[in-house]
């Protein structure tokens, strides 16, 4: 349609033709309103009876609530429209007619459950408040690009058919692949690297993972977007420091550019933008903290995993993004590197969103007869891992990275319950379709 | 390294770190040069071998190529040397010793196979042109991305792992997903369509797709990425005009900001970017003109598909890029709509380089109905497409949009000769790692 106009550009004098959907239709008697609505906005297009057309009338009184429409009028100024704006219908076409069983109602009004939300997207996404999660959602990986292009990086694409997994492990979807066995990528943690030793040094990649994983929980994902970035010549710190710059730039583009989204989503003027650094406990600090809140039942000590509850009580006492620094080697994947001083010490860390983590990274061990004894001791066949351990006796450099859940981020940042709500189609054990 | 200087930054007077690879070692008696390779280009380290403390030069002159080194000097101006400035080193560290026997020389002085190649990608990425693919590669999603933003789209990220193809047909990748049988997709063609219905009107994916053709060529893929556009209320002229908009974008993004990379492939001033509107031939004038080049064995008639050497032959006679508009419905897919005045003439169109198709697009059958119909006519069953069909009883505008080959636009772009140079690690029949 060539000669649309968005309803939020439709000005007082001019003849126009809006096209969208039919919102709403109130029928007072000798005047009627229907309530049209574009991505932009909605627009009142008014009906006087007596004055008009009966046919003309008729099709815009007459078709149900939903369908496709267009309408090419006047545009006049009215103070008592919803934008102060209406258009008198000169002619009305009918693109699309709706049914008038509605699975979900996009008005909102009628409350539906996530499951109904998730079959119908097409029609959950035509509610403002779900319409800005998913055009936040596109902001966020806009921002987190552009900050990573301002770091340095070149954006790559790694393969999401493999051979092996990162992590070996059974939390892989097996694929037939031309008669031989595959896998579905659970991270892209390896490729990554191997581009860390190229001409690249330092990498971002926004990509798909895939974890079969048996997780039923609000905050999991068997499809999910990740956000890796890698840079040779970076140490654990240096690359902490580039993770907040980018976790900052994702809310600063927010702010910037989607008020109207935020508005949509109940935030006024309290949506916050992460000032200051974000405080570096060591693993050491964050379980003494949390065994003075007295949440949990049981003491942590040394060398345990933070419990969910744990997680939770120590992202309120901190109250702010934060990092985990200093885990015990042993509960950090073999390819993090340890610290020279102290091997029981890891340089892994976590960063934390009070509700949960968020980002896993490190530094990586970059010298090959350690990275494949790491292999051993993890009870997989380096072997099987040759095509990525074999570039690291051709000149590795030391580097780090990291690993950041794309939904996750949308569901901290906008507080979303449940992290099927950051995603179009989400991917569960219950759930393959749409 | 919080205080390294890349070698492109390196002023003479400073004291700076250098950090990277050792490209090369020349040892001519009392005097030897290191040269140092990061991403920013290559440095000349000297040695004045009875002016400087032994270990130092036992240690850059010892170390074998491709080592990882990092070195602290001051930088002089040197008229002789290949970037006008040297390092006179104080300190150097080796930070990963490389082995002597390399699988692949990065200098490119020797030339490997491609099979090579895509096996040592970490090497092979050390190559200067083969790095600016990449960079060049990344730069083209970065300004593809920027034009849809232009177009008013929003970025979206739909499913990988699907319970039905878009297509049906045997040309995907089967999962195992708890269970349950799942594919791998070939396409997010159901699920933008899907958003065009939804507040967002306007969207593009960037993203892989997967297919288990068992082609061989130079030009296909089984793991590529797709670059998708869909807008409601555009017919597929509109279409048309967006895919000439985000190709040219492509070309003018890689023009200004990848001049090195550029020079790096041998392209002097001769980088085209494409002027003018892209001429639209219909299937009909297209069969002639194939026709009348003479370079098929047998004339072609309505209805033919184009085969290779054919499009090939068009391609050379048009010289640019080019649609071809109008296809006989019969030979293209069921979801795209016909025209209106002549059921046989389909709304289809491909976009081609004169080498071979880029983009394949249309406007789309949004008639609940037809679509229906047009489901069982391809011998597939509407009922498991229910998720996607239902959609269009509920307001579903006429929309239109594409798909353009991610790694086609790059290898017709750079004049690459296979597929797999535009890709990191390219996954074909025979090729599944790394």
């Amino acid at each position: 349609m060539q000669n649309r106009t968005y309803t939020a550009d439709a000005e007082p004098g001019d003849t126009v033709t809006v096209a969208g959907w039919v919102h709403e239709v109130r029928d007072l008697g000798g005047i009627a309103f229907l309530i049209l609505r574009d991505k932009t906005g909605k627009i009142q297009i008014k009906f006087e009876k007596d004055e008009m057309d009966e046919e003309l009338v008729e099709t815009g009184l007459g078709v149900h609530r939903e369908s496709v429409i267009s309408v090419t009028g006047e545009v006049k100024e009215e103070p008592r429209a919803p934008t102060d704006v209406e258009v008198v219908p000169e002619s009305i076409e009918v693109l699309a007619e709706a049914d008038t069983e509605l699975p979900l109602d996009p008005s909102g009004k009628v409350d539906a459950e996530l499951s109904t939300r998730l079959d119908n997207r097409t029609l959950d996404l035509r509610k403002e408040e779900v319409k800005a999660v998913f055009e936040i959602r596109a902001e966020i990986l806009r921002s987190v690009r552009n900050a990573f292009r301002e770091l340095g990086c070149t954006e790559i694409n790694t393969p999401k058919i493999v051979a092996t997994g990162t992590e070996g492990g059974t939390e892989l979807f097996p694929i037939t692949y031309f008669g031989e066995e595959a896998f579905m990528n659970q991270s892209p943690q390896l490729f990554k690297q191997l581009m860390i030793g190229s001409g690249l040094e330092r990498v971002f990649e926004v990509g798909p993972i895939f974890r079969a994983e048996e997780h039923n929980t609000p905050r999991h994902l068997n499809e999910a977007t990740s956000i890796d970035f890698e840079s040779a010549f970076f140490d654990h710190t240096e690359a902490m420091d580039a993770c907040e710059y980018v976790v900052k730039a994702a809310y600063e583009g927010v702010a910037e550019n989607c008020q109207q989204q935020l508005e949509a989503l109940g935030f006024a003027d309290d949506f916050e933008v992460p000032e200051g650094e974000f405080p570096r406990l060591t693993y050491e600090e964050a379980i003494e903290r949390i065994n003075a809140t007295g949440e949990l039942d049981e003491q942590l000590v040394w060398g345990d995993d933070l419990p969910t509850e744990g997680e939770r009580a120590l992202g309120e006492d901190v109250g702010e993004h934060y990092f985990i620094t200093d885990w015990p080697s042993e509960i950090k994947p073999f390819y993090i590197k340890d610290h020279d001083d102290d091997e029981q010490l890891s340089t892994g860390f976590d960063m934390m969103h009070p509700r949960m983590e968020l980002v896993s990274g490190g530094q990586r061990e970059h010298r090959y007869e350690r990275l494949v004894e790491g292999f051993e001791q993890q009870g997989l066949d380096p072997e099987s891992f040759d095509y990525y351990t074999k570039m690291f006796k051709y000149g590795m450099p030391p580097h780090a990275g990291w690993g950041l859940g794309g939904e996750r981020l949308v569901m901290t940042m906008l507080g979303l319950d449940n992290i099927r709500e950051a995603v179009l189609f989400p991917r569960d054990r219950q759930r393959l379709s749409p």
